[in-house]
């Protein structure tokens, strides 16, 4: 279909080859670099008129590089008659500044959602919200996909005998619960808490985990704290082996050293964000969002429902 | 006056501290910095609750973060219910991407304009806008402030003999003939044009300036590829000795080395855009309009016309 455009920008050009491949189109032609000061220079390179553009780009880091090439991307599409510009925004970043959680703090995650709207937004495909009601600070469509089955199958080929499912933190109960349904398994929660304040906190182990695989499953794992205290909390309580997954690789900081050096045997992740060279570790595996998201994307075009992708 | 705050982000520390003193303010508490993976955090430390907040900010290098810094502010202050949030940008950054100069280019300026008013500026006070037009993108209030009578007043104290003011473009014989009237001089133009496609531009003078003291005056220094070679024309054609002025010293790339090496005896700036270390050489001259945003400031505040700033 010539009136089905997909677009890359500068976070995700791997992933979104794999989609255009998918859907059976070329991506479009465009350029996106940077004038001698820095400031973001775009030139489509063809005509987009009456089309319905597809513009694969996360907000990962360098978020605010990525949020602003998209931003201008979307105004260009606007003045060059796109019918309608659907971003394909694998991780949303500024996700978790979603609420004033102290006075006088911003709430980014709506502010990207207002500013994605003005700057001409149809409608967002996104997967794994930090939050779902950041869906609600939308008020255009939201595709909002899940990456769960995907990690899950991974571990269902492993044919693990005895896992336990286990959540991080209570946050992340519902998420564990989704994947223990599908692994036929138990749940367990990691409860932290601090005893008194100024002292370390205590990593308390909900659930029954002696002997059992554990596979952690988090949403996003930045600098990976949480996660590799909670891997070495369960081997210390009995746990047999801990395997570790999560959507969003976010991985800052202290996060690769602190994997390498935890208990953790494999950790599993995937592609909404790409893996920089020295992320690619021995310890991490990386699946590819790229069918679930084509899927979503021709369904859409197609004028499809796409809640058959939530089973 | 309590209800007057001043914040300062990132981009003009320095002015904005200087702007705070005028006033006779203590500079809002705030501090502005980033999460591990990059993303901003922004804390205001004081209650802001019902004043009139003046945001210190240009969007200089690195534009994009200083843009969204700027509009994740705006955000927290509109939350933390100020009673008007104005923005001032002594360098609006992106000016330059004002229309379509080809097709399906985006118009970043308007965006940027879209995009400050989604996140909640009440007002924008700006400097010398590389296109007056830009100010017809906003539906606030906006405050256009001019530069020119800082950088005519210094080179008044000269005291030289024979003047002309230079435009080294077309597109900048106003800002010239502003200068050239209160000097009491004649201007000239540099009339680029490229005789035949891939041959080099030919630099012609338009009018006289043989022993003259040349004065070459823009809005932006960027590259300085057009300034140092109009210097050089200038100075092969008879001029006595060549200085040159502009509000906003970008100086981005071969800039500094290509000044350095230049016929110019001297440039002087503002204080728009700040000099990084390695900018601060000796042939550069740099003015504060520190004086100039106060006073518009004041007269905001105290609901005065600030149309006496232009004289
Ligand atoms: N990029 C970030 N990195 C680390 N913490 C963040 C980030 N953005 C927001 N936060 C903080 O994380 C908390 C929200 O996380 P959560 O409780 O998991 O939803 C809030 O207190 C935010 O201030
Ligand atoms: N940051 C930038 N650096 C260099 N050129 C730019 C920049 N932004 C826009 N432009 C281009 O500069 C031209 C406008 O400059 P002007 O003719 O001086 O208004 C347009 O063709 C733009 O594509």
């Amino acid at each position: 279909d010539p009136s089905l455009k997909v677009f890359s920008l500068n976070s995700n050009p791997e992933l979104a080859k794999e989609i255009a491949d998918n859907i059976g189109v070329e991506l479009g032609k465009c350029t996106v670099s940077r004038f001698s000061d820095g400031e973001i220079q775009i030139n489509i390179e063809e005509s987009i008129r009456g089309c319905d553009v597809y513009v694969v780009q996360s907000t990962s880091q360098p978020v605010n590089e990525h949020m602003m090439e998209l931003l201008i991307m979307i105004d260009a599409l606007k003045r060059a008659s796109a019918r309608t510009i659907n971003i394909v925004m694998p991780y949303y970043g500024y996700a978790r500044q979603d609420r004033k959680a102290r006075a006088r703090e911003p709430i980014t995650a709506k502010l990207v959602a207002n500013l994605l709207q003005t700057a001409g937004a149809s409608r967002v495909i996104m997967l794994d919200l930090h939050a779902p009601q950041i869906q609600g600070f939308f008020d255009i469509p939201i595709d909002h996909l899940v990456g769960v089955p995907i990690l899950t199958e991974y571990f269902e080929k492993k044919n693990f005998e005895d896992i336990v499912v286990v959540s991080p933190d209570h946050g992340g109960v519902t998420r564990a619960r989704k994947m223990a349904d599908r692994l036929k398994a138990p749940i367990a929660i990691i409860d932290k808490r601090r005893p008194r304040p100024n002292v370390a906190e205590v990593m308390n182990i909900v659930g029954n985990i002696e002997g059992k695989t554990a596979i952690i499953i988090d949403d996003i794992i930045d600098t990976a704290g949480t996660i590799t205290l909670a891997a070495n909390a369960l081997i210390e309580n009995g746990a047999k082996e801990v395997y570790a997954c999560c959507t969003h690789p976010v991985l800052s900081g202290p996060a690769i050293e602190r994997i390498e050096s935890s208990k953790i045997t494999e950790l599993v992740v995937t592609n909404t964000i790409p893996l920089s060279e020295e992320k690619r570790i021995e310890k991490i595996t990386q699946l590819s969002v790229g069918e679930l998201i084509s899927e979503a994307i021709m369904r859409v075009h197609e004028r499809k429902s796409i809640s058959v992708l939530f089973d």
